[in-house]
């Protein structure tokens, strides 16, 4: 049902998968399925290469864009595998409704995504923490500058490989005057115009000395929320909090998993509104041992310390830290490793 | 400064100027200026065209991307006009500047844009409501999938011969539960995402039988904010009251004016936050005389009802509406058919 064309001249031998920027280089091929007369058409398979579009396409002007971010591994037998890709499906399709972009259908996806993961196999490398980034996403490509839906889409894939890494100390900052979603808005949603719009904030919180923003409701600021592009763990005394999903805030697939995984090893959760104020005070009695954030790119990612109304807050270093144990259950589930209790992985076929 | 290539092959004699969907025809050449090694390159006037995007350029994934929208007029003796271009000027630079995007230097803007303007003037038809829809916009245009700001972005004009319009009745739903902006967001830019974000509550509204949604505040719903692509002015008894200019609302070019001009002509105006509460109210005692939003594309766009909570109203049919006062007036100016008291019009040379 896809149709594939293959190149006849694979990048491959000019990578060096030892010195990886993430999502700067790209595998041989992508996936590109056009929407127009009111039906997705035949997806194709082609080597990577530029796109044309007007320059009045709608996605350049309104926004009209969502994507996901999914990751593929590689076994020690070279067998394929993606970690939950039914949830970036509906996800998407929830991120598209909600921008007004007609759903994908579930095959065309599944079919496609293996045929690419297949014929770009050899660009998913073996070892711990080696992956192939997949961005799938969707843009309004119909020509024109009237602030309406479009009524023509393409929906792509392409891939990216990447190695594990660290990321460095991350400090983050809680915001006090900038918001990242409005109630009743598209926070919920991975639409392209949601990042854009972190992107200036962020930079005055780097200036601060801090690597990213924890959005705070825009309301009043109060509540913890969620970071660019990752939830939110705290863990006060030996409990995992983190907040409820809502229209502002992503549903993430690492935060759902690492809530099963907590109730499975017995660590009590609490998913309620985090305020600020309890957080600020946990740091100061000592009772925060540790945050986080989890998200597909870096699994979990430990943070150091935070920062509200000007003073800086260190967390302590632990021995035995959650974000290393829950980083380490998932990431043996992803490549294989370990018992997948919950029927989390799929094989590519 | 700027850089001419001409077309050898004008569309001009394709098109039928009598009978124009807003933003669909583009004139022969548009404006394409870069950004890359820290600065804005030669601007470049060429032919009308496609552009060549790697599918994975920021302005897909990350909807870092802002754009105005102004027009050109032509009068009886072939002069062509711009109403206030120093405003979108100004304001293209903040919302760049919210989204992280370079600012675009003042010379390169006006330069580029009499070339292009002189270069397409045959476009321009002459008579009253006939105009020129002039679309500056940024997009970012490196390539990589990682949420951070571009490092190179294109600047582009292009212009869509535009005629006056009757836009029908327009019935405007307040809205209940979707908002368009947070504080402390993007809804004071013109930042693409903002745009798509608007269109699936709309076409809820239509199925509705509205055209258009007032946007309230996200917090509570309480105060009218802003339409679509206009800003909204109420006329209750003999006053003019409009919501005041936040981070929420965009600083329209066109609600300004109307400002200044209702002074000019003494008539009351109040900017103040307006209740839903209020104006339903009024719309029940028969004080809501009228209702209409302001916006380049259609000037003053009256509007005829609205809708709340599930009921309807409708709004008086005016012999003296200030809707039609308003847009006589602008358009005269615009047009170089009235004195300009207050030096709103640019003479493209
Ligand atoms: C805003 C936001 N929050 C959270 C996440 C984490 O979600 P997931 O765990 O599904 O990758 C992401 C990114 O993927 C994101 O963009
Ligand atoms: C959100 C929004 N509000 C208001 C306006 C009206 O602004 P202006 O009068 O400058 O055209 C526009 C469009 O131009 C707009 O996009």
């Amino acid at each position: 049902m896809v149709d594939i064309q293959k190149t006849s001249n694979s990048k491959i031998d000019k990578v060096n998968f030892d010195d990886l920027v993430f999502g700067q280089v790209f595998t041989d091929h992508m996936m590109e399925c056009d929407y127009r007369d009111g039906k997705w058409q035949k997806p194709v398979i082609k080597p990577y290469g530029p796109l044309s579009l007007d320059p009045s396409a709608k996605v350049l002007h309104y926004g009209q864009a969502v994507f996901e971010g999914m990751k593929a591994y590689k076994d020690k037998d070279e067998n394929i595998w993606l970690f939950r890709p039914d949830e970036n499906f509906k996800r998407i399709n929830r991120s598209s409704k909600r921008l007004a972009i007609p759903e994908f259908p579930e095959d065309y996806f599944f079919e496609s995504l293996n045929a690419l993961l297949k014929l770009d196999s050899e660009w998913i490398q073996k070892g711990f923490g080696n992956s192939l980034y997949i961005r799938p996403f969707v843009i309004a490509t119909e020509k024109g500058v009237s602030a309406s839906p479009a009524k023509e889409y393409k929906f792509m894939i392409i891939c990216s490989p990447a190695q594990a890494y660290y990321s460095g100390e991350v400090r983050v900052k809680f915001s006090e005057d900038y918001s990242r979603a409005a109630d009743g808005g598209v926070g919920f949603a991975k639409a392209a115009g949601n990042y854009g719009a972190q992107f200036f904030p962020t930079n005055i919180a780097k200036e601060e000395g801090f690597q990213q923003i924890v959005w705070t409701d825009a309301n009043a600021h109060e509540f913890l929320e969620e970071a660019g592009t990752m939830n939110i763990f705290f863990r006060i005394g030996d409990k995992l909090v983190t907040a409820p999903i809502s229209d502002r805030i992503l549903d993430g697939v690492t935060r759902k998993s690492v809530l099963q995984l907590a109730d499975e090893y017995n660590i009590e959760t609490e998913v309620r509104r985090v305020t600020v104020k309890e957080i600020v005070e946990a740091a100061k009695k000592g009772e925060l041992k540790e945050m986080f954030g989890s998200g597909t790119a870096t699994v979990i990612n430990p943070i150091s310390g935070f920062g509200y109304k000007g003073e800086k807050y260190e967390l302590p270093k632990l021995e035995d830290s959650y974000a290393r144990f829950f980083k380490d259950k998932l990431m043996k589930i992803q490549y294989n490793e370990a018992e997948d209790k919950f029927g989390w992985r799929y094989k590519v076929k």
